[in-house]
């Protein structure tokens, strides 16, 4: 037994492969994706173009963006066994609805097999606009609604809403949400993100890939924050209440949601866009007493940041969602609708030059021993 | 940007934490659950025998066995509604139908999204009866034929064999499938169980860590072994032929399936199992050409063993499969049937002292750059 190796306890700070698709300074709080700061990304770009350009390595050109956005509208569709699938499994958690089905289109879309790289690309593409209407179509039908057919006319967020909720979202709004999947869409070896590179590790199929990484989102830790900040913000109720919640979480020693993370250790770059979005909307439509309770919790969490404890990105989407009259359960797959280029874009890298990521855990239970017959224990 | 950083490609040789459940000499090419050698389990013990040492971490005494075994038999059900998914997506490979299923069951099942240490194991013995269950109800279907209801008085492997081919199995027949499952119950940070611990690491439900499991299974570098040797020694056709195949690979540098394995640097010690299994297996069905094929590839290896080139478990597995006419596309959800207690464990271990597994790429992509308009491309 060798007892003197070095354990490395949830990976911290181990490299594992090399990245050129973002990269997050954890010290400084800034992210950039293809070395594009994503504050010029969620204030300049789209959805479409981020995911043209964490896929590809540069921002498209007009006939590129196109033709890419015409591709990713052409795959506004479902096979009818989708539907059935939903049906079967509406009473569930949204993302294990959505896992549930985008795990049977790897059994149903006849591509789904194939690893080569054309391929891969293609069911990505397909994947990233088949997750919202698999996620909008279930909130329909356990509503008792009949689905919404997706709008090939519509942006992706424009579309996604629509579908979510029958009626063609204001430009506000689609923004909004445009801006949270550019803000979502990709953050290194993450655990979603990496769990599906071990997946894709074995040559896995890309839906695998996707499969893994939405059991993997589907943590509390990981993509359940936004959940969790909205049960705080209900539980704080109003602002007046924010300071002395924090004071009783601190002197108990529980976290505070929303707070913290692994790689940064200033705020998280992408909170800005967000919180400018809650206090904004808050605004008009006369309901500014979350952004309220919000900001009361960052200011009595001020004293902390010095221990890197700042605001995440899941701090303030939350309330955004709730404004809009979203369900809390749809956080998370709203999230995944965000993530998904920066899934299949670190599925391929994988893919491109593959190796089965397999670590070791040291022993530690009881030496040989001889198997005792059941008559003589 | 820290070039100097130490890249740990596929995490060879990198400890991310300390495990009790089995251990793996690969130098010496010995293998245990538990303490136990897999030369002891495999010739004295039984599968749900083997679930109990791993899951409990002692061998069973005649009550804890009975009682185990019942609640594993208990299990034998599955809600209408995976049927019904079985049959929307039963033209899929069956590790994608496979996978649907259990995802489907996180959704339809009360119990599944408690993360308690109870209800995590309730439902790991419960999806250990199910999957067994919806491989063979699969099989049926797309045979056009209904599903065998379990049959609650045989043990795993021979209801296993039951349920997929409607008639009782020998007991040869049914101990061959029992060896194979033991052998098969775990290894370590496999990429399945490693995947699974990323899921749990966010605190996922077990579901959820079982699905990644089967994501990361089914690529072939991890579970599709025995199928592609099956496919070789198809490819090879008579026992002659066997030294010219292998010279033939070896000249042309290209891997001889069936051989090398991460890990061990010896024979993999559940190599010897199969191989009297199939040499057996083979005489009594008068077929012995199968076993001839495999063991003439294994001398034309011999030269290169220094390499570490042994062969692995499923070298032999795929023969045993055929020659009880099962087909291929089953062969890794067999091994799946075999690895949920490992998977179990595992999950249960890593919810037991959680953290994040989150390890980090170095960033080799451009230096950041100002965001070009759209008319300035």
């Amino acid at each position: 037994m060798t007892e003197n190796v070095k354990i490395n306890r949830g990976l911290k700070g181990i490299y594992f492969e090399r990245s050129g698709v973002s990269h997050i300074d954890g010290a400084a709080g800034e992210l950039s994706y293809r070395g594009y700061s994503i504050h010029d990304l969620a204030t300049k770009s789209t959805f479409e173009e981020v995911c043209y350009l964490l896929i590809h390595g540069e921002l498209p050109t007009q006939d590129e963006l196109t033709a890419f956005d015409a591709t990713l509208k052409a795959a506004r569709e479902l096979p009818d066994q989708v539907y059935d699938i939903i049906r079967a499994t509406k009473d569930g958690h949204p993302m294990d609805v959505l896992r549930t089905a985008v795990s049977a289109l790897a059994a149903l879309e006849a591509d789904s097999q194939n690893v080569g790289p054309e391929a891969f690309l293609a069911n990505g593409l397909r994947l990233t606009s088949q997750v919202p209407m698999i996620i909008a179509a279930h909130e329909n039908i356990r509503n008792g609604r009949d689905p919404v057919p997706a709008d090939k006319t519509l942006s992706h967020a424009a579309n996604w809403l629509w579908m979510l909720k029958g009626e063609k979202p204001s430009e506000d709004a689609a923004r909004l949400a445009d801006v949270d999947f550019i803000l979502h869409a990709e953050h290194g070896a993450n655990a979603s993100s990496f769990a599906a590179r071990v997946t894709i590790g074995t040559e896995a199929n890309l839906h695998g890939g996707i499969v893994t990484a939405l059991s993997t989102l589907a943590g509390p830790a990981h993509g359940g924050a936004a959940e969790d900040v909205m049960k705080m913000v209900h539980e704080i109720g109003t602002p007046d209440n924010a300071a002395a919640y924090v004071k009783a979480k601190r002197k108990n020693r529980e976290a505070v949601t929303g707070f913290g993370h692994r790689v940064y250790r200033a705020e998280d770059p992408r909170a800005r866009h967000m919180r400018d979005g809650v206090k904004k909307l808050g605004e008009e439509m006369g309901a500014p007493e979350w952004y309220e309770i919000l900001q009361g919790v960052v200011d009595a969490m001020k004293p902390y940041a010095r221990h890197g404890l700042n605001v995440n990105v899941d701090f303030y989407s939350g309330v955004i969602y709730q404004l809009h009259g979203i369900p809390m359960d749809l956080y998370v797959p709203i999230f995944a609708i965000g993530r998904m280029p920066g899934w299949i874009i670190q599925c391929m890298d994988q893919q491109d030059s593959n190796i089965l990521i397999r670590p070791l855990t040291l022993y530690n239970g009881p030496d040989m021993r001889p198997y005792t017959p059941m008559t003589k224990r």
